[in-house]
């Protein structure tokens, strides 16, 4: 069993009201595959360039990350993101981004990877999704992400990709910015009628909510007294929630819940501290133990009339 | 068994993206008072004038709300507020507001409602809140709602207000407000340090968090695809959360958290019509129909491993 990602792997710069941290590691698919490797085998398919050292390759060997995907572009440098968070977490304001050895990205997937069991297309170009998905043997399960960006510039291309995957991931304001719906249940069944199955909404420090053609499943986030740096929050949850599922059997209604409490549980640990900081240092006892008081947190009884 | 509320009662121009309403019956006591009486027996203490008709009154007369606390003025006006929502149906922008009557508004009690089991205070001055407080036979409940304008303006009173008190009920923009943390959990540990040993925080379309000094309780909003008119949301909440208490024998931690959820259910009625037009509609099958959906909505299994 194992789960396949596609996405960036990239230097930060990160400024929150709490602290700042200078080219820590970051990008999407390196939030997912650690979080994901808690449950599963990854394989990471992303592109570095040489900055990019052995010391830094170490996050990925901790969590016996598969790294025959990543390619290491001699005399290029990596993707680089640099951003801020002010005292409103939710909303991240970029002040550079350098798109580096990531411009020209175009993954070619060996055979171990074309069979893998699920596919998870982090948020890239959707043509780029489209060209990796079209690589694989079809997994049995195939979810992407996608951002702002391309709803505003590749919609067409997004809309082929949300009809060609069974789980699409995206945030709340991007629901309404796709469909212009301002009732987001309007804008999850906008996008069902478009063809994916199941549409997982993230928002944020209100938690997530999942949509499906006749159900609807609903969590609050965890709540944390120190919430330190929401970045790859949503790539974690991601991981979590897609790794999880790589590991079961069935992927029924039963099993996507638990997957979206194993999801939260994994995004609750990466915002408390920078970077994957948080995640280097939980073990899967931490995460069980944090889903059972997910359950506290959220448990009421019928009512007794 | 009976639950009391002093708040107001009032005319409401409302318009929203789908539509307007002219002169429809509001106010924080009505809303709250129709809301609960659901549930139990209803004592209501407010003011209007004699603009508010015999018509009027039927809303209460309907769900058998005592109002002989309702005093009614010759010769003045009904509080009345005139605002609008934009497609944001979180924020309500006021337009205007009269109030009339409600500027000499000096509740006494007569000797029922002095005995009442549960006493809301709804939105007024804090020092109001408090000498109502001080009329009764010290109820086995008290809670108390507040608004910006208070916190603003009345800090310390409020801050008295809160330190005698069982349960405040308070909105998530007021609890960053009044604590000046950004942080929602810390927020609410620094009220819960004034005394109250019970929080509840409303966040709008994103729900319910109910925090003690050993327990947080969450819960996502029903998610509608149609929201056409939010006044009186959290009042029907608190009618609802209050109102079903009422009833019970037990105010314990699993009773709470039903309360919680009887007090989403009828705030998720309130908001599909304009002003009280959906409360006059359900019933109580309707309102357990919809518990059992939220359950559905929130419920997930332990894992297995």
């Amino acid at each position: 069993m194992s789960i396949l990602v596609v996405g960036s792997v990239a230097f930060d710069n990160i400024e929150t009201p709490f602290g700042k941290a200078q080219r820590c590691i970051g990008g999407s698919a390196t939030y997912f595959a650690v979080s994901a490797s808690f449950f599963t085998e990854v394989e990471l398919v992303a592109i570095v360039g040489d900055d990019f050292t052995d010391g830094d390759l170490e996050i990925f060997h901790d969590r016996r990350v598969n790294l025959d995907g990543l390619e290491r572009v001699r005399g290029a440098k990596t993707f680089f993101w640099s951003g801020e968070y002010g005292y409103d977490l939710n909303v991240a304001k970029t002040r550079e981004t350098q798109l580096n050895v990531f411009a020209d990205f175009h993954p070619k997937l060996n055979e171990k990877q074309r069979r893998a069991e699920v596919l998870f297309l982090a948020n890239i170009h959707p043509e780029l999704q489209m060209d990796v998905l079209h690589q694989t043997e079809r997994p049995r399960l195939v979810a992407l992400d996608t951002m702002n960006l391309w709803i505003a510039t590749k919609r067409d291309a997004l809309e082929k990709a949300f009809s060609q995957v069974d789980l699409v991931l995206i945030n709340e304001a991007e629901t309404r910015q796709f469909t212009s719906e301002t009732n987001l249940i309007r804008g999850a069944r906008a996008i069902l009628d478009l063809g994916p199955p199941t549409i997982v909404i993230k928002r944020g420090e209100y938690g997530v909510l999942m949509i499906t053609k006749d159900a609807a499943f609903a969590v609050p986030a965890y709540p944390l007294e120190n919430v330190f740096d929401p970045t790859g929050a949503g790539d974690t949850f991601a991981g979590g929630f897609l790794g999880y599922l790589t590991s079961r059997k069935s992927h029924d209604e039963r099993e996507l819940r638990r997957a979206i409490i194993f999801g939260s549980v994994l995004a609750s640990f990466t915002v408390e501290k920078f970077s994957l900081d948080r995640l280097r240092e939980i073990t899967l006892e931490d995460i069980y133990e944090r889903y059972r008081a997910f359950r506290t947190l959220t448990h009421f009884e019928d009512f007794e009339v």
